[in-house]
């Protein structure tokens, strides 16, 4: 067996564990303490791959890289804030009674191991490896190969906390990129893939497996300006979702404004004003940057199949005063996000209020748009019966199902 | 464009009207009744089907090909059913209060366009389209080679009813395995594949797909009696779950037996009488027939780790009078179904109570075991907004967020 199986079997024996041991809330408290007292070393690691990036990697990057006092202080308390969480496993979601003594109950566990991939920013390494205890799943990590040094050391403090309760291997850290090609073969092994990065990288993961992928590789976001909007909410809606911090996947790619919305020239004089560089037939792009198309379009209809041809599904908004405009677009475009009168920024875990954000979801299937805690957890189906065989409810004289709802609580 | 894509394209389209139409309920009312009215052309299909699939398939799926008078009732009435659920599109499953006049809800959608491929049985052709059309889904049916006609004659009916309201393509068949192949290729235009049918199509498709597929290939059950298990309750149960109807996913496999159990020789000649062959070795076996694995195991432990490695995570069962014993097992084993004192036949959505199945799954995300109507639904965010802007939640004098629940119901 390989090194890299071997690993994700450990993983696998880890999770086992990790789902059925009372000690996660132990440990996330743990690894709160062992990142604080652990702070030297880590600062250490951080010093030397930002002397390595230094000038090699852009300035954004480089900032994001850095991990000071301020910023331990945060990711302690985002993993004391997970430790607080209730214990989402063995939660019942439905219980139902089949028949007399034969109960059915939906009960909410971890979904298995999970492979976490991502790039520069070394905050992410403690943030997942807390929500994956916290929902009883395994992680094999791979950061970015500029953050290898201060990943290295987040991860010791991580597993020193988890080797106390005998489950180190419940987060593992992945070193090389051929690593991960291999953990991307195992669907045998590893049930989840989140990668978080650029386009290419998710969109080069989502074609390298047969494992389930939870994330986004485009975030192509429109907001659409009705002929029945207002000048000056369109204007700051505008402004914001593409220009407030236009380097994220819930701005702003394109604008679509109905021709006879009367205040054009204003909402693109403050676009201009903003600095935003204004193109006019470049779609499908995601610039990521302050350069924005301007489409005009005839009708609402127009707006949306423009939507559904260019979009990536992932928060689009409209700016109108007519209800039923807003209702059409809310109801007919297929995006995880659909916004009236409020920009495409607010598309995010942490302002939806889900606490911690495990990334955002453009599939259609499991999870869809910010994803919390919920995203790493799924169900299974418990029976508790009394000799209870199925050939009594069949034939002739089947016995009837009761299927009387009898407790649970979705969520 | 490829004809296959431009189908594929018409069911997006579909996908759109249907999922925003108030004709829902109507459309499946005229289902129902349009097959009625069928009833001769259907017959005389499916006539034409059985004259030729005549001794040149198996008897069993012979039997499954006929559709008599009895069975197409059946299926109408089916249809009513799925008629008469409540619409699940629109249900607010969350709403949060941001802040003051910004409105997050969490709305439950479809997922959008289906490919359901399956074998010979003509009554899943009107069954997956009821609940994709209960649930606004469009979606592309491949059925088997020998229904052809019946397929065909049912499809007729179905569309028909469909086109009264403009939307036809919610519901198209597809005939030959070269079109899905194809299909199976376009992840920008089909959400999700449903396959149903012998373990190597369903292999075969998930190889083929990065589409997400929800169903299960093995269903490789456990029963694992217990050192405390009740002798009779053991006989009942392992012969049910073996010989009740061995032809399905939900059947066992294996049982294993713990070595200071009392009762083995009981158990075994209970299977023996029942006509099952026992033998020793072959624990990956999904035999389908009167055929067990029988394993002597020396703990609970030993039973838990020979189900991880061999089962597929469809549905084992333990029978025990030790409660310990049975809720370590129910918390340990890491499968859709984890049954105590009752048949693994249990596990099927009819028996759970869905009212329709949609089929079982053995996957680790979006829906686990036998799926109902909710395994075609997902949700998107709407958020409602008065010309609300990020940059007002942010920076220095950062406004707080509400994030107050006001309202809403999962499921």
């Amino acid at each position: 067996m390989s090194e890299t199986r071997q690993q994700a079997e450990r993983a696998r024996q880890a999770f086992y564990k990790l789902s059925t041991t009372s000690d996660r809330t132990a440990i996330l408290h743990d690894v709160a303490a062992a990142l604080q007292q652990h702070a030297k070393a880590i600062f250490e690691a951080n010093q030397k791959d930002l002397a390595e990036a230094k000038g090699k990697i852009p300035e954004p990057l480089y900032k994001r890289l850095i991990l000071n006092d301020a910023k331990l202080r945060d990711v302690v308390d985002g993993v004391k804030q997970i430790a607080k969480m209730p214990d989402p496993l063995g939660h019942v979601l439905e219980e139902t009674e089949l028949d007399e003594g034969l109960v059915l109950r939906k009960v909410q566990t971890p979904i298995g191991v999970i492979a976490a991939i991502f790039e520069s920013r070394p905050d992410v390494v403690p943030q997942i490896a807390a929500l994956s205890i916290r929902t009883g799943n395994a992680v094999l990590l791979k950061g970015g190969r500029e953050a290898v040094q201060t990943n290295a050391a987040l991860g010791h403090a991580i597993r020193e906390s988890l080797e106390k309760h005998g489950i180190k291997d419940a987060v593992q850290l992945v070193s090389t990129r051929e690593e991960v090609a291999e953990f991307l073969k195992m669907d045998d092994l590893i049930d989840l893939v989140i990668p978080r990065g650029s386009n290419e990288m998710v969109r080069s993961i989502q074609h390298s497996t047969r494992i389930p992928v939870l994330g986004h590789a485009d975030g192509v976001c429109h907001v659409y300006i009705d002929e029945f909007a207002d000048v000056d909410k369109a204007a700051r809606i505008a402004v914001d979702a593409k220009a407030q911090y236009p380097a994220v996947c819930n701005a702003a790619e394109t604008l679509l404004v109905h021709s006879r919305f009367p205040g054009r020239e204003r909402v693109l004089k403050a676009l201009a004003d903003a600095g935003v560089e204004l193109r006019d037939s470049e779609y499908g792009s995601e610039y990521l940057d302050l350069i924005m198309n301007v489409r005009i379009v005839g009708s609402l209809d127009e707006a949306i199949g423009h939507i559904h041809r260019y979009g990536s599904r992932h928060t689009d908004s409209i700016v109108t005063e007519n209800p039923e405009n807003a209702q059409r677009f809310l109801n007919e475009v297929d995006s995880a996000g659909v916004f009236w009168n409020a920009s495409t920024r607010f598309a995010d875990g942490f302002r939806y209020g889900f606490g911690a954000e495990v990334g955002v979801s453009t599939n259609k299937t499991h999870a869809r748009g910010p994803v919390g805690v919920d995203g790493l957890l799924i169900y299974k189906y418990q029976l508790i019966g009394n000799g209870h065989i199925v050939a009594t409810y069949t034939g002739e004289n089947a016995r009837p199902f009761l299927h009387r709802k009898t407790g649970g609580q979705e969520k």
